[in-house]
């Protein structure tokens, strides 16, 4: 009878002890099982931090553009001071994490003099390439404002345009996955996949004046080349056809396997390129097309229409 | 005459008024007709909040991997009291967040107290199942890094391809769905979709070792099904095909309408598959392909090339 | 010897001082060769903030759906402070920087008193449109609840949908696009894009009841009309076919170049339907289609399937 | 030998394993038995948080004084609306405080439906008097802006003065002593003893027109009373003077004990009034003075001097 | 009967509708009435905020000691970097709040042109006045290590002596009371008493060498002007003694008021000096001394002892 | 005549650029002098920062009290882990602020291997310290409860007493102070000097049930020597009465010269006790007295009434 009337509250407060102590161990338990069996070693090595290189990749772009992507007020006579500033505050950042990831590689229990130093080296010579990153750039948001009709200023493609954010981040990320530092610089390119639905590896090789409008669904592989002068449209992939294994069954990792686009290409929306193969200066390739032979120079690949 | 001297900040000042309190009072108008219309009375009933279920996925995410997803610098001892700290807070506030979609399922104006002990109990069974989620997401990380030659080690994997973080996310978005809070985990994998462009419906049913590659504009839908060993590339869609209507016009819900991909199929990039049709274990379907009729095993389908 | 023995924090320490003295001065030369080829001066004119647009397009949001998107423990009595207080602060933060978009295009020193008049004037109707974008997006969630078999309740198309979120910022921008701020509705449309990886053009003209399901790779240009009770699926793609060129050989801005959909059309994902074409009334476009010619009211257009 | 040359690190890094689970434990033990010795059971009945509070009282005070004291850019039209939301979002987290006060006292373990309903009576009759607090405050703000050579401006008087502060809080705080709420009460006014070094216990009585001018060290007791026209300097005690203890060598708790201030009377800085005394009516009591015997009204009572 | 079994809940949330609409209103009238009774008109004139004063003051403390105040982790290289960036925003932030000051007190409905360009002259020169004070409060910091046997280094005194927070906030605050911006003055000051207990009033002058230990409840007028090298203790009151009053009753502001103390004097805790009166260079003064008259140089003054 | 037309934004943005190049160089220029100046070396070795010290202080407060000074929905099921992940936090932080300190005294370009062992060795000291140290308080919050009759119930004590958050922080910084942290525990006891207005110097020895009401202005003095159950009201000073000289003319730092209180003592507010003086056990001494030398125990010592 009395249970008839027992208060809502009643039954919250009593049932709402929530036992945790089981699934805390039982996680420390497949924790410990999954680090033995990929690393042989229960303590697990610090990695770098995809949160920490996130605000790595935007105090870099506000140092690049301080008046277009720093703070709001920056006034004109505290611009060099502030570049100078969040430069400093984030190389000191990086510096951090480049000495986590060449500890995390050597797998020693403590990080080496020599990694010590040459986490400080990749550093410095990360900070002296910016300038000609900013070049780079400064061509890239060209090419975007010449290429789009929809493009009304160059700063508006700056703000506003994916295809400049994923290039930015894609540009830094190659300097460093270049320098020694492909985990870094992984997650830079997957931070701008995430904002952008861009994904460009970084190991990949981009040339100049290089667009990519709209750019939602673009995958560019670890290994692909593209030259100068070069457009793409979205869900472009160029990726690899198959993936050769070894004796033991497991894939051959870092063979060259993605396509190489020559200057003065267009790619257009949806086109699939696959494989080690060539596509020629000057070429176009048409929306939806699924490509893995190499064509020559100038070529005009379209698919069959409906 | 003096109005052509007036000064810029005269005008400014006298213009800067800016009427709103008819703004107000007709959102509050239409907001009140809205809500009639849909429920028939005009109190609103909570809703879980997105930005909520955000934090809660972002918790458990931490929870089930402190070292690679925690804070930046958790020291070895800490861990356990960390990932019991993470826990309880995520736990509590996913309850709060179960019983408002009950409370908002019931439709009454006060929570009853079958669905106050229900809250509880749903909170208690998931977290029983956070161990489990755990092994399976190490199995879906082990077949990322053998399954993609770019690939360098195991944690890159974990911290960088997007498609971990969908799958991290639809593992504990399904056991919600399927533990009674499909608004919830609807939210969850709608967050899951926003970063990585990966949309997986928690009411799917997917096995073991499962892995997308890329994976921007994949779509998978409520009732597909699938089977162990199964890899997808980028803007794969398992779809439904047509929409049966009942009697009434209106769309009927619920019934199964989404492939079934059995055991060690890979799909590649930009497949379409709609319709309750099966994948035969260990088919292969090409980039592109358009499919709607079920493949017997190990099928090799091809899209005719340009 | 020594050199042996010498610990490693001493040998960080000594290395880690970064030089950026001479990058800061580098980054300088740069900027200032940049902006002067961009606009003749070095005096960058301030910009729209996109960061600051995001916090009014959330505040909006807030505004136009308090009880949904507003804070989690709105009370009944608060909502109508809650929406004017948000609304109040909103429009004043959009104001400024529609000064910003007005100041930018003057190209002059100081914000002239016409501009400033016009940034009020602009920001005030642009309030005044916000019940009417409510009443649209009333249709808009309806049109998506009555055609995905996915969705169990209104509320859930609000809050969790990507095409519900794009379509809202849509609106937004697009009325700012028509009241003479395209900079800022490009930088929502933008962020929306980011979050949903739906593109929409802020110029497009799009009717009542739209509905984008799924949504990840949609595009829509800047020029494409759009009828009432359409229904587009992912990765579809409302674009240009080519770009005329002026005797100069540089593109010409601004002409008519998407398509036109009339009313309830149905178009499945991935379909790619270029240039200014009609698409008639009532029409179904079938997945994968590319399309570049109009097609009559009530066509149903497929693709060769494999 | 190899110790000589072991590396700061190393020894750094074998040696940070900090041993922690025995301190848990042991707090743990501590805690435990600290309970039960205090109330006779372990588990802790949850008390008002003073962080919450300080937020409260930030709250209130905003929405007593928004153009002074609210957000730096409150536009003219949008006071009320900020009023109201302040108001609201303050009102309830201060329910939700009570609450927590009278479940606290009750020592039962869920709050009863009377005190439920109390707590919502209790806040509501609160909210009642803030425009009767506001007006008394203006008075005490022109009595030191009258009273104090240095006051160039009221604005100032309220924006600056400690007493103004330590005043607000207090006539809030005495409100919610009245009211049932003594605990919370007391926080509140410890916030302000803290921002200010002002004490004053929340059940004293004060009238109107009161100013206290530097503050630093004055303590108001629990049972004073003070009239209208009352001035303080810095340093001044009404405190009292013995504590009576009953049968059982306990101290006496809540009889009256601390000094009456009639109206008119001025304390000047580091007086000390002790007991239940009377300081008749236009009293002036000099700097230093210790007193601890009632005096008539329009006494002048000076230290003897140095 | 039906009511001895409701619910809690129900009770709970039937009754927490809270009327707010009239308290709003209410607080509306009071508010108008107010600022009618006070300024003639209805519309607030804004006021300089003290939230922003206060990070003002610390971007310029920071500045003034960027390695003992500034970040944790500024590195030696980025020191230049960091004060001008701080020191930029820092300046412009003060900069509108004196503009906010001069238009207060013109009282005119726009700032005037004159004011304008008064606004930046009087931030400018306060700029120029930065390094001066920095070296004031090296010596300031001198004096502290000099004369207190608990100050076992120099940079103890800057980072741990309240006497030091103080000085520091007067030293800035002063300057900005002399270019005439006495209001922010003021609250600068105020924050400084809040949080040493030490009220230095923006007015008073104060020579080389000055330094306050331990410092609670010292208060300085206005008007008091000390020499070099002296030394206050906790609790002294440098105050006036009577406040003449003009004809109509009022009292007259601004008049010299407080004591003149001269160089190499040192006063114990709890002195209470009132007065224009003179205390003349090398004396000392004891603790809890009352004193009116000017005493000659190298006076010795003490209390009788107990 | 074009001048009094001229706009005043036009003015504003024209004079609008502040100079602070030549400001940045001379506070360089200063600041580097100083720093030679103290300590003949240009580069500042870092110090412990006073923030951080204040979030130790907040840590270690919370790990000691949870239930009242944690989180304030920590859940009874969840309060070690919470207790063991503040404390890993916290302890992690102190370590290095340690080894900041440690660093700073040595003086040395790196910290020693030794002093990295000290500093691990004192953290972990210090840990094990914490279970006492709450025991300690347990009785300090006692003996506030039982000695003042305002108090209605301990946990009103412990949360809202300034005189129980001094002593907290004064028994965790005398713990550091003789573990060889001395600048750390001076940060500490200032950092609860600020919020209370109560200094105890953390080389002070105080015993149990220590109780310090009202507490305003209490100063205790570096070599003071307190007994068990000591009461003392606001305003009582333990100071030194002279400073002794060396040879030099500099002060004798370090040596005893505070008073020794016997237990059962207690000093009413504003009594001055000064000199290495004994205070007889059972002692009352009354409030403004001013002492000077020894009393035998059992003494009543009062000033001579006005």
């Amino acid at each position: 009878m009395a249970d008839d009337n027992i208060s809502t509250s009643d039954l919250l407060l009593k049932s709402t002890y929530l036992e945790t102590d089981e699934v805390v161990a039982e996680l420390r338990a497949v924790r410990i099982a999954a680090l033995e069996q990929r690393q042989g070693h229960t303590r697990p090595p610090r990695l770098p931090s995809r949160k920490v290189i996130a605000t790595v990749a935007d105090g870099l772009s506000m140092a690049l553009f301080p008046n277009r992507l720093g703070p709001v007020d920056l006034s004109v006579e505290g611009v060099d001071y502030y570049v100078g500033y969040i430069l400093n505050v984030t190389l000191r950042t990086l510096l951090v994490q480049i000495q986590h990831e060449l500890h995390f590689n050597a797998g020693t229990e403590v990080l080496s003099p020599e990694d010590h130093i040459r986490a400080v080296s990749v550093t410095q010579k990360f900070a002296r390439c910016l300038p000609q990153i900013r070049r780079l750039l400064d061509d890239d948001i060209m090419a975007a404002y010449v290429g789009d009709p929809a493009a009304h200023c160059i700063d508006e493609v700056l703000v506003c345009y994916p295809g400049i954010a994923a290039i930015t981040f894609y540009r830094l990320a190659h300097e460093l996955y270049q320098l020694g530092a492909p985990l870094i610089a992984r997650m830079m390119s997957e931070i701008a996949h995430s904002m952008t639905g861009i994904e460009i590896h970084p190991g990949a090789q981009i040339g100049r004046s290089f667009f990519i409008d709209h750019g939602t669904g673009v995958v560019i592989g670890e290994t692909a080349i593209i030259g100068n002068n070069v457009r793409l449209y979205q869900a472009v992939t160029l990726g690899a056809k198959r993936f050769p294994i070894d004796e033991h069954g497991a894939l051959v990792k870092g063979i060259a396997r993605h396509p190489i686009v020559e200057d003065d290409v267009v790619i257009y929306a949806g086109a699939t390129i696959l494989g080690r193969i060539t596509i020629g200066r000057g070429s176009t390739i048409g929306g939806n097309v699924w490509l893995t032979q190499s064509v020559p120079p100038n070529s005009q690949i379209t698919q069959a229409q409906a």
